[in-house]
């Protein structure tokens, strides 16, 4: 039974696409189990609560050599705890390609698109494989989710081609009403630890040449996209007592955690120390005042925020 | 212009899956251009020949940066000599995916295949693109090249359906006769200098934990398919010391040539010293004996020696 998880601090495409894959997998005569690496956050939980669809188990420690599929990421500082023990079978991503090494030549499905849930509706096209209502729906809030519903600069023609090729089977006539739904249940943070919070949406980077570990730098990187962005920046101080915990704990050179307002498309970063804002001012050119760093329009980590830094801190050639 | 190329000492599948892709590629709009990294081998000569096609140019050095894809390698040691400066936008590979890493989302496919032509072959049908003739020789000499028409280990249904497909479409009637005529091209190696049998088809390959580089072994595997051994073992002096000399030119722990005899699926590799006699006696428990060692049916690289060896220097968990 081949376990398929996304990366650890789930959002909606890691736990869908997780189950999707299992589903496709298991269709094609491959034996597939999905999981998940953390707690669901609030609009994946709307998501499969509109389904009727169970949460992925967590995913259990599996002994050294157990083969397992990634979805929605590849990087072992996102992944399962012991990663690098177990066997990875097959990738489906749409991210940059991390320290992922594998003894066995393996599957790889990587496309610079919007969406893990994009690249999977390409696999079962692919197959000739009917797509589900319950599947649709499952790909459909992915896509939705990952780019804010076509707001992020992540969106390609692919993902939009995806919505409208899979609205229809999901039963979603009005989509713009379901994203709205989607993002307004993932902003009702409501008393929820400012701790939780901040790994709502967490992902850990190492930045600089790998070759040289003791120059590599650990920077965790928090995001909280909300329609609500008040209600979030009225927890600051917590916020940033929980950032400062969880630089010391991780033993990571920086944090960030950016607020960004889905509505309004704009991105305002919480900054903890001088050490973040030094780096900030750099790469981005922004000023830090009262603790906050006006990020402009880039509401896209994986796009805006990671290859800066990751250029900034990679050695010059 | 994207330039698209294989591995150096390039093989029949790294020239012909370059010029396969580009001519994908510039098909579906994106800019493309083959290139060599190397001298073909008599094989691939002769399929270029039967098919009056001009072998790709050699690659020119390219500034940093320049946008690149890769077909049938991904590991740096086996590509381009600035290749960590240039930026890989794609891979279409069916190798164990090496110490790649991307600064951006790439485009990766990779599938556990005995040829990256099967792959190619794949995205031509998805893509619902028609194969031509020039190119369905190319991908189907690729596939009998690799899969030693089907004797390696290595291969798969999926390689055994792709001939099958690409076959008729090629005008080719005969194909075991076909792929006998690729085999005794390869096989005539005539005067060709020691040095250059052993880089024909000549990877190099780190093994050992890249997170602790100074405990990295470099080794270099190099591979004489034949259909004539005993030309080969005629001028195992002279190899041995082609071996004694790459050995010291290129830094490395080990270097080994197995002579892989096609016709009766046997490998009996040289060996240059202790070194690797200890190795080769620990890793596959064959003994030496004047100078070579008898690997049974190991006849693949990919499937039989390297992760072995990848193993054997891997630190236990």
């Amino acid at each position: 039974m081949l376990a398929v998880f996304g990366h650890t601090n789930p959002d909606t495409d890691a736990i869908t696409s997780a189950l999707v894959y299992a589903s496709f997998l298991s269709r094609q005569g491959v034996q597939a189990q999905a999981y998940r690496l953390g707690e669901l956050n609030f609009e994946t939980a709307f998501v499969l609560r509109e389904l009727g669809v169970d949460a992925p188990e967590m995913l259990p420690e599996l002994p050294a050599g157990t083969a397992v599929a990634l979805v929605d990421h590849n990087e072992s500082a996102q992944s399962a705890p012991n990663i690098t023990e177990l066997t990875v079978t097959r990738v489906v991503d749409h991210h940059k390609l991390g320290d992922l090494i594998t003894a066995q030549p393996p599957y790889l499905r990587f496309e610079p698109v919007g969406c893990a849930g994009t690249i999977l509706l390409k696999l079962h096209r692919e197959a000739n494989l009917g797509v589900e209502p319950r599947e649709a729906k499952l790909m459909l809030s992915a896509i939705l989710s990952d780019t804010l519903h076509f707001r992020s600069p992540t969106t390609t023609p692919d993902d939009r081609d995806a919505v409208a090729f899979l609205a229809p089977i999901a039963g979603v006539e009005d989509v713009e009403a379901y994203a709205l739904a989607m993002f307004a249940a993932k902003s009702d943070l409501g008393d929820t630890p400012a701790a939780q919070i901040f790994r709502m949406d967490y992902k850990e980077f190492p930045f600089g040449d790998p070759a040289h570990p003791d120059a590599v730098q650990h920077w965790g990187l928090g995001v909280v996209e909300t329609t609500n962005p008040a209600y979030v920046f009225g927890r600051k101080a917590e916020l940033l007592a929980a950032m400062d915990e969880a630089r010391a704990e991780n033993n990571l050179n920086g944090v960030l955690l950016s607020v960004v307002d889905i509505l309004n498309e704009t991105n305002r970063t919480l900054i903890l120390s001088a050490t973040e804002e030094k780096v900030v001012r750099e790469v981005f050119g922004a000023e830090t005042v009262d603790g906050v760093a006006d990020l402009g329009n880039r509401i896209s980590r994986k796009k805006q925020i990671v290859p800066a830094l990751e250029k900034h801190f990679m050695p010059q050639a």
